[in-house]
């Protein structure tokens, strides 16, 4: 269940605790993304997290947390509390926890008025309350929001308060707390690199077999597999204190696990299969036409998600009813009374057609049964027809997959159809799931 | 920042305490869905739930955090770690925090048993130490995997302990421990109702300034918003030991929320906007066809994710490059060359061209500027035009949004593009951004 993914950051010098704070999250009406993406940059910079707490906006309750984790860890980045309301109470618990009165701080008052200056809106005074920070804290600008952020040591632990707001809370951990953190451990500072492979057509564990020997391979590389349904992403780590070093070591490593992956690597640095695929129609200056009736536009929607896509993605006709894949894509009537919609053969018409009808170098399409109702004993739920036209030809496929949702099995849909296009466009051959 | 939202639950009589296990959540590769999930739960069932806590695949900190929150909750519910492999530490943190060995458990053996024969797969060694549980714990079968849960007392707190897999933890969670706390708590039962209501127009702070008299007006509801972007989901919660009041006083803020916000409610239970949509084509048994240019199949794909959305919709063109939109959508090369592909007469005509190609009965399109590339200063980045063609006529809108990326863009222009066609539906004006 869990990825096999070694403790490269335990060999660390300093430990951190995180605590994501607010009624919405200690409720369970949002979920905390802020606390997984700082564990994921402080253990890229060699500190280890060793626990996440989240507590509400109660004071008692902050208060008690910030001084347990001010008795055991080196450092803290705590989250949200920090905005105008009388539910934000961070710098008071955080004041109390130390110790010391709130005072009106300068420089984030500064940063308040700065902000709104820049907006032209006035300042009220509920914003002001942003700028009592606890005494002897030390203020950390938020150059995209009101709310300033600050440092103090609480206990033994110095503290990072950061506001609740992702882009906010990123953009100053990245300006203001990881140099702070680097500087700290000076000579210490091991180097954590990541590579990552995006690979799709086989399962979690049968990936996790083909990569057993590994390890023993390349015995300073750890490895963690990443579901992005339906892709797998294969993350390679590497730790130590020669940078160049460690770039080597991993792409050696890279190297094997492509080849042990056999084909199924689709991206060598975790790129979607939409941006792979992309990348070659536009290496090959060729351009692209769909035809959707079980992916419902997903293949185009996936493709538009790049900017620039224009370059190669020209259409794509979602056709939901028969009468449209007959009267806009050309699919002939009698091959969809003598198969169904659900055929390669009618996959093979409808990539035909929407290739002609846009003028594109290929034509992709698929016909299928997402669920959950629609299946039969011959062409159950999961069912898939690829058709593919290129300028030498046509093929068509009939996949078979296994899910309980709608929306996943359009998901792989689209996947595997982008991966029959992908292997046309690399020279080899079709997939097989 | 925080949503409005009063803690209903604080007036409970039993404090609980989530703790979700595992490397990957620790080290941020995981984004942890599964406490907010339990908060929920919990919440909606008469549980306040005061921290969350996360702790690593490590001995010593699992059993730290187990003792802990044995000496401060009443009850906790502890997710991951119950798995086959040898990182899988739970039960035998929980086994030393409770001073207790870990035994084979007859109950729990067989309900791995069970999972491999129904499977007719053999069972292995690593699968059989699942079946060892603290002395003293009462199994929770697993109905959809191989690790079975437990409950345990630690100190004076009752333990739920379930894996982290969330389809399995879920299941477990209402078949097995909601029923067992709701018992325990007897004649404290309260009753915690939510009504959502979804709707797409206002910021989330502007929803929140037309709903400020909603405390005054009915004292027993409290409010939440929550952003599904681009639509906002206003949430009323009430709580109280009589459920029939309940619903009533529910119903009656839900008429008070639907007037403030002057048609801007797309659906009294939560829905997203391609269901409501759907829902008022299929009432009116009218097709939709659309012509897609910057949404790019989005808004097809958000229709198709409704099952028995065949029922309705019969076609989209995504149409990226402007020779497409003239040979297959018959929009005029003139109107084209006159005022360009993003503008309301291109919009209107690629709108009448999805509908007589094929035959439904409203055509709707989309034409603008998604980023981050392609703007101008008279056409700036975020314009978006939408045309509809309906039985009566044609109509044509412009509309400019200002947010940071190309997928949120794509996003907004899908809504506002089903908002149009939505009010269209009701037969009232259209909207206004």
């Amino acid at each position: 269940m869990v990825p096999i993914r070694e403790r490269a950051e335990d060999k660390s010098t300093m430990i951190a605790e995180i605590v994501a704070t607010g009624e919405e999250i200690r409720t369970g009406a949002l979920i905390d993304s802020n606390s997984a993406y700082i564990a994921a940059k402080l253990g890229e910079n060699g500190v280890a997290v060793t626990r996440h707490t989240c507590v509400g906006d109660d004071l008692d309750f902050l208060i008690a947390a910030l001084t347990e984790i001010g008795g055991r860890a080196d450092l803290a980045v705590v989250t949200g509390g920090l905005g105008p309301t009388a539910d934000d109470l961070t710098a008071e618990a955080a004041a109390k926890a130390a110790g010391v009165v709130l005072d009106l701080d300068r420089s984030a008052l500064q940063s308040v008025e700065v902000f709104f200056k820049a907006r032209q809106r006035a300042m009220n005074a509920a914003s002001r309350k942003q700028a009592f920070l606890p005494a002897g804290a030390k203020c950390i600008q938020n150059p995209l929001g009101t709310a300033p952020g600050f440092c103090l040591k609480i206990g033994q632990c110095q503290f990072f308060f950061l506001p609740g707001v992702p882009a906010e809370m990123r953009r100053m951990l990245s300006d203001a707390v990881l140099p702070q953190i680097i500087e700290r451990m000076g000579d210490n500072q091991r180097f954590y690199h990541t590579r990552t492979l995006s690979t799709f057509g086989l399962t979690e564990s049968q990936t996790s077999e083909r990569l057993a020997g590994l390890k023993s391979a390349f015995p300073q590389i750890s490895l963690g597999l990443q579901v992005q349904f339906p892709a797998i992403q294969i993350k390679l780590y590497a730790s130590g204190t020669k940078d160049q070093q460690l770039n080597e070591a991993l792409a050696a490593a890279a190297r094997w696990v492509t080849e042990k992956m056999g084909n199924k690597v689709f991206s060598q640095n975790g790129d979607p299969i939409e941006e792979a695929v992309g990348h070659l129609l536009r290496q090959k200056q060729a351009t692209l036409a769909l035809a959707e009736s079980c992916t419902g536009g997903l293949i185009a929607d996936m493709l538009t998600r790049v900017s620039g896509s224009s370059d190669y993605f020209v259409f794509s006709g979602v056709t939901y009813s028969n009468q449209v894949k007959i009267d806009i894509l050309k699919v002939s009537k009698e091959t969809i009374l003598r198969h169904g919609a659900v055929h390669a053969e009618t996959a093979i018409e409808m990539a035909r057609g929407a290739r002609d009808i846009s003028g594109a170098t290929y034509g992709l399409s698929t016909s299928g049964i997402a669920g959950p109702t629609g299946g039969s004993a011959e062409k159950p739920v999961g069912t898939v027809c690829i058709g593919l036209a290129t300028p030498q030809g046509t093929a068509g496929h009939q996949f078979h997959f296994w899910f309980d949702s709608r929306t996943m099995h359009k998901q792989i849909f689209a996947s595997a159809a982008l991966e029959v296009l992908r292997r046309e466009l690399m020279g080899i051959g079709p997939p097989r799931f």
